[in-house]
């Protein structure tokens, strides 16, 4: 015989349970704190409850109140109180459990063990040969065969010729390997509106007028370059780059290479909506690639307190099978809900990883959609070798199904 | 024997071929424009002869000149020129014609059978319980189970409980819905933060401060609902909506049916990047859907005139089988060339668009990408039955390969 569950309300105490049967069935299940000799629970508990656990809670009269009633009387004015509802309902419906987020965990930092990218760093070369530079296309020539050839077969720098089809004798470079080839390779850059050379540096505030930030995207490639990876457009795949590891060719062998990677860079000043920030890693993810988000690394005094919302436990191994956790596990995730239709900044999840990692915690975004569904995704930092007084740090986005 | 093509080239003139066999075999091919029994090439003609064709170009001296020598004292200052360079080259690549966009075709405008999209008149009806409205999550919820589920049942309004799952009483309504029921169906809407009646144009007003383009979304949303569609979220699909055709509803009966179109509001006031505007479009292309667009309607006086680069031809069938066309043919499109890091905005795609349609063409975009490998996207007008006043006009866009 199912019992049904009794709670409680006052409007100025809350919602608990103190009907014995009632709230042992809780606290097994982990739901609320227990304080004064009752249950207490948080609203999302409460109403998750009501909602899928025929839970009954009633006020002082022996009414039974709704959804809206409570909602708007406990919470409403709490910061997007129905999406974080909404989180908290999806992960418990799976059968696991999380906990409001209201205190940091000290002292149990735990130095998890980050993927690490190799690196294998780059032989530049003296170019002997000019490149022109039209500026309102934001692409150079050379049309100088042998270098040419030299430079795309060498580093795959450029793209001599016409795509995957060997044919052609020009060399195509576009601004940032242009800005690059310029500062590392000493390619002499002809300004062709002018007739005169132009330095890297010019082109680069030349671009910027036009793109919003160049600057930041040239400092990820020329990081991920000067440590030996091949980097192209990723166009087809959504995102600001593909990746290729150290020692990749453009020249067919047997068979065509193909990256596996792609990488998006995150600017600090940017502000995304959830559904365009979403947008950029579901096109990586439907084409298989792994994703890698570029962040910026802050000053201390530039991290904000973006508020992050709960604790989230998954399952474990144990004797008798697979088990979910419980707040006597350690929490495998700092979970942070978001709708499709909010803004995100560079600085705010830069700060909100930079939380997760001081707490030896993964980030989980938690996005409900306009319907109520919810999409997850996983951060998890990695370390790219040698690159300590980088600019940026790098996260793998791992889509997730709890 | 292959005979070499040769070209002359003087600062003034432009580049020409004069030779017989030379000139024959370009006229032969649509290439250039006969003048003073010269044969005049543009410079993107010129280019693309030396560089694929083995043309050889020489000065007054008899000096060969190659692609800088020429694009920088010819092009460099034309607005993207290598970017209208790269577009003539893939298109003539593939062994079809295209000629410089240099006058607008008079006369030649013909209707083109558009595709048509039908229409049943939305049935409204007066709802008898209240939402709340949760505006910083910007959702509002119905907990009276039998008006919700009716709506949801009926309308495919909200979301009753949870997704696909049948479980769950609460109707959940986004910002969009919450304020298409307040308007068409009367709904009564509380401000769960006053707990005080809330107009719906005082909930598109708050959301309009949180969330960019609002009301371009909701006007959008509106007119489809009222011509009898279903349009949910189509966060999943990387666009602002997924929808499904009147009639549909979210009552499995042997299976779920599934939408086939998604559908994007690109505002008046948006500047993309190009390549921010193609990854919405490949995502919906990547799971299959048919991407439709809406593009602002503007007043005579807003429309700009934004270049457009070629008249392109494309292949027909003759007696002999499929052969290409030729400017002795009626165009296919308007082509224009642009690149993934330069920036488009409502106002340009919909100049274009009306440029495209005088003509009686349809609009082909040339993405080339930071490698100078080409997209092609072609823009297709759609009429959705009875929205002769709409502020907005449809199109589809289909990814193309020539």
């Amino acid at each position: 015989m199912v019992t049904m569950l009794e709670l409680k309300w006052e409007p100025k105490k809350g919602v608990w349970a103190e009907q014995e049967e009632t709230f042992q069935k809780l606290r097994n299940n982990f739901f609320g704190e227990w304080r004064e000799k009752k249950l207490f629970l948080n609203i999302e508990e409460a109403l998750y409850l009501i909602n899928f656990q025929n839970a009954v809670c009633m006020d002082k009269n022996g009414k039974a109140v709704g959804f809206n009633e409570l909602a708007s009387r406990f919470a409403a004015k709490g910061p997007r109180f129905f999406i974080q509802y909404n989180a908290f309902r999806d992960w418990r419906d799976r059968g696991l459990i999380l906990k409001r987020f209201d205190r940091e965990l000290k002292g149990e930092k735990k130095a998890k063990s980050k993927k690490k990218y190799p690196a294998k760093e780059l032989k530049t070369q003296k170019i002997k040969a000019d490149a022109y530079w039209y500026p309102k296309s934001l692409f150079s020539v050379i049309d100088n065969e042998a270098v040419g050839r030299n430079l795309f077969n060498e580093h795959w720098l450029g793209q001599l010729g016409i795509y995957k089809q060997e044919r052609g004798t020009l060399l195509k470079l576009n601004f940032l390997e242009t800005v690059f080839l310029a500062k590392h390779f000493g390619l002499r850059v002809i300004d062709s509106e002018t007739g005169r050379a132009i330095t890297d540096r010019k082109i680069l505030s030349q671009v910027t007028k036009e793109r919003e930030y160049t600057k930041q995207l040239y400092e990820v490639y020329e990081e991920w370059r000067l440590k030996g990876y091949v980097v192209k457009t990723g166009f087809k795949f959504g995102s600001h780059f593909r990746i290729y590891f150290p020692g990749a060719s453009p020249v067919k062998s047997d068979k065509w290479i193909h990256s596996r990677h792609v990488l998006h860079v995150f600017p600090k000043q940017q502000k995304l909506l959830i559904s365009e920030w979403a947008r950029v890693v579901r096109v990586a993810h439907s084409v298989k690639k792994t994703f890698l988000l570029s962040i910026p690394k802050l000053k201390k005094s530039e991290y904000v307190d973006y508020p992050a919302d709960f604790l989230a436990y998954r399952r474990k191994k144990a004797k008798e099978g697979w088990v979910r956790e419980t707040p006597k596990d350690k929490p495998r995730y700092l979970l942070v809900a978001v709708s499709e239709d909010e803004h995100i900044g560079g600085v705010e999840l830069a700060s909100l990883l930079k939380k997760a990692e001081s707490m030896g915690l993964e980030l989980l975004l938690s996005i409900s959609d306009r319907e109520t569904s919810i999409t997850y995704y996983v951060l998890k930092k990695i370390v790219l070798k040698d690159s300590g007084k980088s600019k940026n740090e790098y996260y793998e986005i791992e889509w997730m199904k709890p």
